[in-house]
Parts: C-alpha cells; sequence; structure tokens
C-alpha cells in the first residue's frame, strides 16, 4: 500500500499519491505526473495539481476531526513538465469553532513554487479542541 | 476517440471525459466517477469535480484563442455518489482585453447542483475580438 | 433616509449607497464615488468596489433570513473614475441547505462590467424553504 | 498627514489608516472602526475589514515596483466590534514573473485573528527583480 494513505482513500491509491508528516494540522502529498495527466499545451493538468493539494488539505484537516472541504482557491503559477514529481504540503493558517483556512503549496522537483491552494474545511461534529495556531 | 476531445488532451482521453457543445466561449463536459475516484468519506473525490469543471473551462475558454488557466475558485454543494455521471457546464462570464472569467457549474444525473467553479483565464496573443457578452 | 437601506445599516446610509429590488434572494445597490474613494493610481478604490459589492450580496441573502457573509471572491477588470455611479446587482446562484452562493455583477455608468464578486453566506436558523433556482 | 501613508492615497488618508513596515513586499496597515463602519447585525461591516486588508497588500506588492490588483480572496472568521483597532499585515506569499501572491492576516486588539485575505499583483512593468521568497 501507498504509505501515509488510508486504506478507504482510493483516489490517492490509485493515483499512487504518497503521504507523509501528517498531523497536527498538517500534511505533505506526492504526485508523480505520468503522461496521462497532461493537457492540450503539453504541460501538466491543472487539475492534477489540484487534486494533489486537495488531498493533502484533507489530511490535514481531517487530522484535526472529521471534516469536510466546502471550498477552495487555487492560483497556478508556473508549467509543470510531465514526469516531474509534485510535492503539496498543506499547513494549518487558522481555525475559528468548526472553520478552519489551510494553505498548500505546490512545488516541483527543483522547489520552485507551482501553485498555491487555500482550502476551507468544516468540521462535522464538534470543533477541534488543540490550540489555534499564533 | 472520446466524443469532442482534443487528440493532445492526455488527461480528458485516460479519464474518458466527454466534450460537447464547445464554441464562442462554452463547453460542456461529462465523467462517469469511478470506483477509483472516491475519497475517505466514500464519496465522489472534490479534486475529480474540480478536474472536470477545469477541463470544462479549459475548451470554454480556447475556444476563443491560445489561453491559460491562472487561478479559480470552487464551492462544493452536495456529496456526488460513486458511479453517478456529473456534468459540468462552462459559460462565459465577462472578458476585459486578454483576462477573462468562466463560470462552470456541475451537476449530477438528477440535474441536482453539487459544484460551482470559477476561472480565470488569460489569453496568451492578442484578446479575443469578440463582443463581450451583456 | 437612504432608499432602501435598513435603519441600522449604518455603513450604508453613511456612504449614500442606494439600495433596490431587495427580495427572492436579489438586491441592486449603487454608490456614486467620492474623491475620498480614490487610491494611489487616481481610480476609483477597489475597497470600495468589493464593499459595495457586499452590501448587494448582504441584503440579497438577508432577505432568505438572517445570514452572515463568511466568505467571497473578487475580480477587478476595469478601473472605475472618480465621481463615477457603480451598480452591483446580486443575484442568488444557488444554495444547499444553509449555504448560499451569491455572483454580484459591478457596471459603471455606461454598464460596462468593472469587477465580479462570489459571495458564501450561511443562515444562522432554518434552511430557507423557497425553492433553489435551477 | 496619517503615518506612512501616500500623499496620493485619498482612501487611507479619508479613512485614518496608518501604514507602517512598508517595504520588501510587505506592509502593515491599522485601522479603528468607526460607529459608520457597521453593519445590520451590529459588528464591523466585512467591507471595511476587505478594504483595509486591500490597502496592506497594495502597499506590500507597489513596494516591488508599480502593480494592481486584480483579484482578491477573504474569510470573515469572527466578528469584530465597533470601535476596535484592526491591524492588517500583508506579507508576500511568492512572485512568478509580473504576477503576485500576498497573504493579509487581520487581526482585533487582543491579537485574535478575524479575517484572512489573499490578493493577487500584477505589475504593470518589468517584474521585479529581488528574490522570490522561499
Amino acid at each position: 500500500m501507498t504509505a501515509g494513505v488510508d486504506a478507504s482513500d482510493r483516489t490517492a491509491l490509485a493515483l499512487g499519491i504518497e503521504l507523509t508528516a501528517v498531523g497536527d494540522g498538517r500534511a505533505t502529498a506526492r504526485l508523480r505526473l505520468t503522461d496521462d495527466m497532461v493537457n492540450v499545451h503539453g504541460i501538466g493538468h491543472g487539475g492534477y495539481l489540484f487534486l494533489l493539494a486537495d488531498v493533502a488539505f484533507s489530511y490535514a484537516c481531517n487530522s484535526r476531526g472529521r471534516a469536510v472541504a466546502h471550498a477552495a482557491e487555487v492560483a497556478f503559477l508556473r508549467p509543470v513538465r510531465p514526469a516531474e514529481v509534485v510535492t503539496a504540503v498543506a499547513v494549518e493558517r487558522t481555525r475559528s469553532g468548526r472553520d478552519g483556512l489551510y494553505d498548500v503549496t505546490l512545488r516541483n522537483e527543483r522547489g520552485t513554487v507551482v501553485a498555491e491552494f487555500r482550502g476551507h474545511a468544516r468540521w462535522l461534529g464538534d470543533a477541534p479542541a488543540a490550540e489555534v495556531p499564533e
């Protein structure tokens, strides 16, 4: 099984996404862009960049309690070449009751930022009790 | 080949996304969510909903001239069940010079809205000459 | 008192914002940009364009029941000249339980779109009972 | 004249916004919410929170060269009481050629985060030469 991925996470398993450093409102996800993740311009598809960020975001916010994503924004900053590994690092920005905001930065293999994502989470049960980061 | 899909669009072809009604700043994309597009909550993965919207957006804005997506926002409104067909309808909201804004509504098989997407396009060459919709 | 403005809406009253066509998830707000609403580039300040859209959005979603805005996105498309009247038309895009999405289009006196806004509302009590627009 | 504010910035001057720590892609803006900045719910108007963030963002990106804001997103996390001073701290998140992304955090007098803003800037002349922050 792919490292760190929940056994019920069919999407991450099928794509070979690796999860590391999950916990305390954080998570890191990695994906190698295959030839089937290319758009009409011959570069990595923005949809897969978003999906990767969304996976990192999901593990980060679910580390606080069962949560759903209800909105997100993404900025695509640089093209990604096929066959590159993209790394998405999700960190908790802030929380307020049952609402949380997470920032996910995506980088290529040389460490250059290729996209920035912000996800809005809502916890389904009680609000997480842990301290809000300052 | 999948109906309406550009031969160089590896992502849409690999996922079996169908494209119809492409032109004049519009496009419709359809995707059947497979068992490999499910998240840890057992419902359709938001990443694939975004990807589908992004494909519809891409065909819509590229119908005006070669364009890139540089930002997008999405709101996830209702869960989608696996095996359902999701339809994404992209329409041009407005244009200003080389910048364009596109709205994409995603619906399930019963016609209920499951997500709303807004994409920001930038044309790479001259600004499209066609009239801006009122 | 300014037409259509709630007596407790200090912001709209102080700025002279006019409200019309409020109801059924819709509202129209108008503001004349004064010399004190100009930025360092000598054009209308984007902050006041957002504020005007936010007012229209607020009246539109509160026409369904007591609601709060919890997020919004805006695209600034064209500069606005000082002394111009800007009109913001808010329409309901969709609702899902206690969540609603509203689109606000801002136009100058010639009817040209100058900005587009999307607001996310959450109702504080029961979800509105009225039909969701198709 | 209000500290740190450009003499041509009519909006910031008229509202009494103070600017500090402007430079190297950063800026801090402060505003005391007056009784005329209250909404129908009796709390600080989200439009003024956005405006304050937009001012901080503007000074931050213009410290790199003449720039315009072309899009922004905001999340409203907690109500602000009238008469409170709100502080908006803008930091550069990343740049790519002539595009820049800035995060602005807004806090009340007790240091609690009340809103988060992300602004998209575009430089009008050459791209800024300074190093992108890692």
